[in-house]
């Protein structure tokens, strides 16, 4: 069975899955979509976490199935089920064990922070006053990561660490879900400065559609979200351009809490957010879950962009970073 | 049963330990020995340890005995024992946790580095190419220790992460084996700067044997170093001064392979050995194992110290810091 509907992908989501949320992304026609699978979780509760989602593909065979190629998500599409690729958004699944590597690949394992927030063993987190850049360690995983086919990603990274990522990495690097700062000025946006360097190496952005990242928060509009890949299409090439939501749906505001505070904190840190503003924030109301995927491709085309632009960005320049990152290097 | 033999402490020894060199502590007349626990195990594995270290103290018990405080130092004195105190030389075992740091006082642990070499989750390790200073994460760290009394050591750190440790500590510190680096300049040895510091806010210092800290390395002679100890008598005063000995009796070259790569490192690291000279170093002939600690003393009395000066550097300093430091802080 294939389908006319053009390749979908959101390359960075961390709802809270259920069979309504795997009907919702057949909904909005998502062919891919790359969850999150830990923030601070250790290796053997990050396999924990994997197993969650095996059983999720395993008993919802119409709907899922498990990526690890761009070839998987052809099939997903084709079949009209959505390939789900696992990631993490810290280094905390691989401990200080280098061997690891590895191992989380071969569990599906395909993007991973160097870093989250604070300081890793790898890399400097975004929130933490200096940023010394990649340290010995993660010098050496990086040549790991590329060569076993694990994504470096540098969303909540800071900047001396991610220019460092962007130019020791022998193959091209994401920033998965964050929005450049020249629109919106927030500690886990990224200059210019940073996203001409990823995408002159043939890195990706994922544009983030978390009110914390977008210009007026909760009252983005889409016009104005769009207006800014327009720019960015125009500073860094459409190419380089692609959705990770970094969507939330229907998380408890304890998970927020999680991401921030982990096990390492004794104090309340509220991120991005604040004492009289804890919680998850409001979506903006173009985009309230997964659903409203379809919406984006619609505003794309209001300011302007043609449909093969928009293709590209709603899916295909993922699908091309997918089939040239996730297996092994070639020698 | 009294003895009138003065209080011994060597607060760093990492041997393969044995019923033999048990024995030796007791020929050295060691009251009480610091002996580390892990460097790169996670607490999983530190707990392992422990275990077996517990099953030593139960099963020597006219040997050994567990020591928790200073008053334990004292009644192995008196009962002709050695006082067993657990550290760590690497943050690992608190994993990413900093509930952690409670649990390992409450299991024994009373020192514990910030970092082993490399950047870790709380501070910068004196291999490092860059040093950031404290992290978030050891910040707060830091004041946990302080809470519950796990003694903040910062033997393998580098200069400004110490700097900031001892500046934000509200209770004195330790660099429990290393040399000053105006005797002899290693990357490990500390500089005058950092000693002053640490003995100005009432930390200490404990002098290692390990030869690459030493001048001359394997062929230093006892009187070279009771002069540089003598010079630290004059610099920072005696009474901050101890000996740690960072002695590695018995242990396999594979043992400081271990220290050196943990599983970080795909290459092999030879941290202050090189490729010729791979393994551990010779021991200086006056100081080949535990038994020689005795040498010690005679040679601070060729240099011209006085027998109290002698119990205070060879024992005296570390119970009196250890009376401090062990236990909860009061409000």
């Amino acid at each position: 069975m294939t389908t006319q509907t053009p390749i979908r992908i959101d390359n960075l989501q961390y709802a809270n899955w259920s069979p309504e949320l795997f009907s919702e992304m057949a909904e909005a026609g998502l062919s891919a979509v790359h969850v999150t699978i830990c923030y601070h979780e250790n290796f053997r509760q990050t396999v924990e976490n994997m197993i969650t989602w095996n059983r999720y593909i395993e008993t919802h065979p119409d709907r899922l199935m498990h990526g690890r190629t761009g070839d998987d998500v052809r099939l997903a599409h084709d079949t009209g089920r959505t390939a789900i690729f696992y990631g993490f958004q810290n280094c905390a699944p691989m401990e200080d064990d280098i061997g690891l590597i590895e191992i989380l690949h071969q569990l599906g394992g395909r993007f991973m922070q160097l870093s989250y927030n604070n300081q890793s063993l790898l890399a400097t987190g975004c929130y933490e006053a200096e940023d010394p850049g990649l340290t010995r360690f993660g010098k050496q995983a990086i040549a790991e990561m590329n060569r076993v086919g694990l994504v470096v990603d540098m969303s909540h990274s800071a900047d001396r660490s991610t220019f460092e990522a962007i130019a020791l990495s022998t193959r091209p690097i994401a920033i998965t879900h964050a929005n450049p700062s020249w629109w919106h000025p927030a500690r886990r946006n990224k200059s210019h400065e940073i996203i001409k360097a990823l995408t002159d190496q043939g890195g990706m952005i994922g544009f983030s559609l978390y009110p914390h990242h977008l210009k007026d928060g909760s009252a983005c509009s889409l016009e104005s979200f769009c207006k800014m890949i327009a720019e960015a299409a125009e500073r860094y090439g459409v190419k380089s351009l692609g959705i990770g939501s970094d969507l939330c749906q229907n998380q408890p505001d304890s998970v927020v809490t999680w991401m921030r505070n982990g096990r390492w904190s004794r104090e309340m840190d509220y991120g991005e957010g604040s004492a009289d503003q804890a919680g998850f924030p409001d979506q903006p109301s173009w985009f309230e879950g997964i659903r409203d995927f379809p919406n984006i491709a619609n505003g794309l085309a209001k300011v302007g962009f043609a449909t093969e632009e928009i293709d590209a960005i709603m899916g295909l320049n993922w699908l091309t970073f997918y089939d040239a990152s996730f297996t092994e290097a070639k020698p």
